[in-house]
């Protein structure tokens, strides 16, 4: 497929799992990829060389916290997202609903689109589709994301089916906004970068019948690609792979698909066994500033008393900068001593984990061994849930 | 000279600054060089990969910080304070006396030592000569300085004198912990770095009989080399300069003389021009965190809403990693968004201008220019103080 500057190609296919490369504006992805988030236009705690250090090739970014400060005008006057925080690889933006529904105050949602305060200031203001479209224009992020509305869970099926419908009403809205942005000149927005594709999203909670329905809907409308969103929210990590499994057979197989905010390691490596491509959570970044370290044993909790002079690297087999230089005992004491480049060590290390995690995920693909690999992955598991359990979540 | 594994070397004067190189059991120092403070044995928002990247070839750390947490015991077993914090570059360890003077509670004072309460848990303990000594020796710095009594500015000549003496008592009996730790095992202190030196300090206020008094007396007891303290505790800078002034010509020639606590870039260059080796100060790091950048031009307070649409980098005469990558307005974005990455950069830049700053003085000095570099440093003086005033401690 080619869409502009947007392309995907699968290069190897093992079981439904899929080895790929994506191509943005901004550069190319090598598929799975995991996209650590950097809220604000930043991965926090880390210089993009660091970020860039660790193997990062795509980064998301939250619409909801730029478009309330600095704002999208100032950003798009600046010459866009990339060019304002300096970072020039593929970028992804979300469409704010995500936040609106987390973090604002007052927020309603009706059908024009999502009334809400922001967080920062308790000023008023109106998220509907065709605004989220034109906030990640002028931002000129490389993919941006419809509108769709967040549903709590757990939710009822009638909940859940009228929710889907509203989504696919704002993906149609949010489609023909974004055609009439590349059809030519729309007052007050600026398009930042001309090659932005758009994604669309399916939802349909935990029930299968509308997960299907709602992918059906949404291919239908054409995007670039698709996600599935919705998922990861506190629903069991089984169910949210069964809601995976069904959906990714309704999307089109040249087309790249995204798990919105997953996961856990284990969660990455079931979802790509589903079929899933791309990445985004919160998880190793937010959990390093917590002192919660990924490790090929398990996770491990920095502030404990124990580490206090434990000589070992938090993981004996990694060798990002983190584990090839700082002993457990030495990030335990900048934790308990607040020093924040404990946090950048963190977050180095589990960063690290995850990508590294995603390379070798597509090693496997590309070597047709992914099923062995996901086999011992999962033996790991039992003994990684014992010691932490999980959760994941795409707010930073 | 020679001591064990300490050396110093002139390699050439220009007036009465010197360009010299430092040996260390951990490696060399081209000095005059200026130290950044890694209180907690970490320089606050960097890894050690970007201390080293901005050219610092020797780092301070406060033992007062450590001895409280994570304690120098744990720290010695571990092998030492460059081991315990992956440091293999030369490192100066204060005595811990300044920090119990300004951060400790309920301090007393008497010719034994220092009575305080730790800041952390309010535990009460005696910070002696002897003690620091022992201390330091378990850290194993490369540089110890002796316990001296920091004295409140305005102080009295008479209580400037008496303070003066206790320091000189206080000198004597560090000097002879330090010999004795030297001669044989001393139970309860493990040595960590046997190549350790230990510098005297010379105090005495504003006042220059004292200074001669105090160098002279300090001098006599012998040490590696010697320190001017009690400065830039917020008298005028032409009275530390001054006091600096009559305290250089009363030190060995062959020995390093080290500046603590100061300063600005201008107290560097005078206080180098009255033949000063080594410098420390938190001004680039501390103002760093609170947003304040040092440039060519003047100080800079990135937080001002001026900045918001201000594409240039930080100082555009910069080579540093920030200016290189971010434009002002995006600096100003992390500082109001609270992301720690713009204390990371910040610091970067800072740290890079006082040590691009030594290395242009080195040069100058090498070359027998150093005069007119200080003429036209002063030329910006003005400008620069306009700005902004001035101020520096080297409490972190």
């Amino acid at each position: 497929m080619t869409d502009a500057h947007f392309e995907f190609a699968v290069l190897r296919t093992d079981g439904d799992a899929r080895r790929g490369v994506l191509t943005t504006p901004h550069g190319v992805v090598q598929t799975p990829a995991f996209m650590p988030v950097g809220t604000q236009g930043v991965v926090k705690s880390l210089t993009f060389e660091q970020l860039q250090g660790v193997g990062a090739e795509i980064m998301l970014s939250n619409t909801y916290h730029l478009y309330l400060r600095p704002g999208d005008d100032l950003i798009a006057r600046l010459g866009g997202l990339h060019r304002f925080i300096g970072w020039d690889k593929p970028m992804l933006t979300d469409s704010g609903g995500y936040q609106v529904f987390s973090l604002a105050e007052r927020r309603k949602i009706d059908e024009e689109g999502a009334h809400f305060k922001s967080h920062l200031d308790g000023s008023a203001h109106l998220l509907t589709p065709e605004k989220a479209t034109d906030i990640q224009a002028q931002l000129g992020s490389d993919i941006a994301m419809v509108l769709d509305e967040c549903l709590a869970h757990p939710s009822e099926h009638g909940a859940a089916r009228t929710s889907m419908e509203r989504t696919a009403r704002w993906a149609r809205r949010a489609r023909e906004r974004m055609m009439a942005l590349r059809s030519g000149p729309v007052a007050g927005v600026t398009v930042s970068n001309p090659g932005q594709a758009q994604f669309g999203i399916v939802q349909g909670s935990v029930y299968p019948d509308l997960r299907q329905e709602s992918a059906a809907q949404t291919v239908a409308i054409g995007f670039e690609a698709y996600a599935i969103g919705g998922l990861s929210v506190g629903e069991p990590p089984e169910v949210m792979y069964e809601m995976v499994g069904v959906t990714t057979p309704c999307l089109p197989a040249d087309r790249p698909r995204y798990l919105m905010g997953a996961g856990t390691p284990d969660d990455l490596v079931e979802a790509v066994a589903r079929g899933v491509d791309m990445f985004d959570c919160v998880l190793p970044t937010r959990n390093a500033r917590n002192g919660q370290l990924f490790t090929a044993d398990g996770r491990l909790n920095i502030k404990n008393a124990r580490f206090a002079d434990d000589e070992r690297p938090p993981d004996e087999a990694c060798g990002c900068y983190t584990c090839r230089t700082c002993s457990r005992a030495y990030l335990r004491h900048l934790y308990v001593s607040d020093e924040m480049t404990g946090s950048t060590l963190n977050t180095l290390h589990n960063l690290h984990f995850y990508l590294d995690t995603m390379s070798r995920i597509r090693d496997a693909i590309a070597f047709g061994r992914f099923e062995s690999f996901r086999r011992e992955f999962r033996l790991r598991l039992s003994r990684r849930l014992h010691d932490a359990p999980g959760g994941g979540s795409r707010v930073s």
